[in-house]
């Protein structure tokens, strides 16, 4: 007996569930876990069902399309391992908590491989047995540092890229090749301190408390959809290297809290918002 | 168009969601939000659903409960302000907040009557206009004292009675004519320290944490079934006094939660635990 | 034995601990609790002692300000419950809630009056047996309206004046008559949603965390010295509505917070942050 | 310039501030940072100062002691790395963690080795070259079992021993020869649920928050003084297995956390409690 995701995003009409959950039922599978959401802006019904049972995932996906609105998207499939390649650039905390996770069968994930733009974490990735390739981003233009990039990325057709702390910024036309499977960690808590520097303005402004987001990466910087935010107290002791220390520790747990939802496919992309269906 | 809630409980079995959902559906009326789990280890499957639509309650029971399986509990109804009764002792800040957001409209039912054992209170009582009954747990049984307790709080007829601070433990005769019907708020992070004085307890223990538990009462104290539950950070320059002071705050946030969510119809009771369809 | 707090502010210099702490042996007295903070960007030193003893106030606070840098600031005196006055418009749950402490004396603050800018309010700070003014700020001009209130503030002598979720915003010219004397909650994680209907922009920008901040006013728009902040988790299903409501709940929590530390004489102004002593 | 740290713990008098912070003056020392703390029950004075300039070491403490009450404790030093050894069982998450941290130099201490009852960590500890060494508890008494352990620790002259999901109970022998020496990470929010399987208890309790506590090891299980604690909230959908898997990423933060402030000195044990000056 197989163990399923369905995945469904449809205009918003009267009866979906019951059409929904009919149709499975006639497929003689049963519904262990069913969550399902309503954008009221986008008028966009999202569902995310896990069932069980002798699965037909091709007819079933049929199926499902024919009963429900024009313009629906279905997807069927066993729970699998995503493929990710991490770019990164110097820092470690947020890559090394991915290869420990990866290491231990842990993150849901295959690490494949890791490009960075420096050569620093390039003995600590060989630790763990993953390709480390280091692409400079010096005395090249921003387009052929970007397709170097892409070129080595997409020879491992990976479902995400994570950006791990990588402190270039990406093109527009480097997003749109991987529409809604980048996935970046920002060291602020959005839409505060957006750009460059964020713990020296947080410093600068006082505030009490810092975070961290995880989202999406779209062409306009730090304006993706947000998928998870944490925060901690900080006080006015705090240097701006006791900042970014601390705020360090809350970057690696939203990210890793963040893929861990993106890889059980609870996250949806709705818009700018991201629909998670726990 | 009404908007109504249908609860649901009974045994587990293959295809509930579909056949739920159809004979909803059947009926016109349109599933805004459904939720369900079932427990793995009594096999209880609970669901709440909220939907839309020209209602023929009494019908949809009927059919619902028709094609259940034995065993089943079906309620449907509009969403209704609960009446409740509060007891307390002499600790204000509880009740103080209770009656605020009843004064507002933000409580979600209406507070019937408050019943204290000691008279403290009845002044700030009064200044909202509910009525405030002194039953004294003095000079009588404790057999008595209940029995008073009792026969004012029937006549309101109350959907629930809530213990804000209400420092008399109640005998299994009481809770059981108010079956998952009592709801307390315990000074502590059940289950640790358990029973009188939790916060001279945490402070000799030197915890660094102190939280309360909102819990529905049932015959073994501090044993109910556990609703919400909250911390906060407490060092080692707090007295006993600051951490009474500090868990205050706790207590009162924490009661607020778990009622706002029993009075939404969201808090099923299995066995010891509680099952919240958010 | 009296109980007596000394608060300094000065340039730094070398020895200062040791110079305050042995002037204060001097007279007699013991330091219970001592703490202070040297802000690295303006080299002013900020010290909080709590001592007890024979006090002889003004003979203190004389000798020490002969043996600090020129410049500083000496206050000696015995914690005292500081006189506030209230601003608010239509919302009622920070404005409660400092009635129910105030009323059961857990403020450490007398409550001398409440000024609002609508009527709604009247009837429910009538209970409290708290003057009441209402100075309507439609048909006539934001000068005369803030001289109106300044009129009646300034009948009260107010140490602080509150911003209880008022609506309107203060010139300079208010802001400087109550220089640092003046706390606001915004209604938002500042800097993130400055300005107006942050719960809007929160819900479009899709956050995953809202919060609430408690600052002093200065003359730029919540860009004043930031008091204590908090957040709490939202999620996509939280419409405009339930994150203004979720908020309330923080907003509340956060004024409260600030205003206990504010009223225990522990917050220092720094330029546009604040260093609290606790 | 040095930076020195000055450690006192010493029976409360009155004007000890003053007398150590001129002391400290007369050596021509600039106090950078200074904490202390009396505890009101045992009337000890704790103390801790961060102080800058030319250090004489010897004769600082010697003057201390000679101006502080009978049965003071002086340590004066730079701050200094400390060597740790590590114990482990099967569980890689805490340990993982402080060899990352170690291996970037982030953990303010040494890992010197580590010692399992089970090799299956040996692979891991080896990418990052630290000794690993396999002690098995079985076929062995548990005495035996302990001195084999010990024979290896003491090797290394460990400033602390780390029991990083370390799974057997120490003897009171063992303990006592690294008195205030050892800390345990415990998979619980102490005193709640001490003793075996905590996440077995919590899903049969059902707990709405599980957390972990960092604390040192007496003679009694989960009895020793506790260091910090966290908690994470949780719902009726965790299953055991996903309460285990949530609880480790609280009992590595909460092991780190408590390490960082053990590491700079801040930490004092005062009876079975903490006293923390940050």
């Amino acid at each position: 007996m197989e163990s399923q995701t369905i995945l469904i995003t449809c205009p918003d009409a009267k009866g979906l569930i019951a059409k929904i959950s009919f149709t499975i039922s006639s497929f003689g599978l049963n519904i262990q876990v069913m969550r399902e959401f309503v954008d009221d802006v986008t008028e966009i019904f999202f569902c995310r069902i896990e069932c069980i049972g002798e699965f037909k995932a091709e007819s079933l996906k049929k199926e499902l399309t024919s009963i429900l609105p024009d313009g629906s998207n279905v997807i069927v499939g066993p729970k699998k391992k995503k493929d990710i390649v991490i770019l990164a650039t110097r820092e470690h905390h947020c890559l090394a908590d991915l290869l420990t996770r990866n290491n231990f069968n842990e993150l849901n994930a295959d690490i494949k491989a890791v490009i960075a733009n420096h050569k620093d974490l390039g003995e600590y990735v060989g630790k763990f047995n993953i390709p480390f390739h280091h692409v400079s981003h010096e005395n090249t233009s921003k387009e052929s540092f970007e397709k170097n990039i892409l070129d080595i990325a997409d020879t491992y057709n990976p479902d995400y890229i994570i950006l791990a702390k990588f402190m270039r910024i990406l093109s527009k036309d480097f997003v749109t090749q991987y529409q809604n499977k980048i996935i970046n960690i920002h060291h602020s808590f959005l839409p505060a301190f957006i750009g460059a520097n964020p713990y020296k303005k947080a410093f600068e402004r006082g505030v009490k408390l810092i975070g961290a987001t995880a989202h999406f990466v779209n062409d306009n910087l730090d304006e993706g959809p947000i998928i998870t935010q944490k925060v901690i107290d900080v006080d006015h002791t705090y240097s701006v290297k006791n900042l970014v220390q601390a705020g360090h520790e809350v970057e690696r747990n939203v990210l890793a809290d963040a893929l861990r939802m993106v890889f059980e496919d609870r996250v949806f992309v709705c818009g700018n918002k991201t629909i998670i269906l726990s």
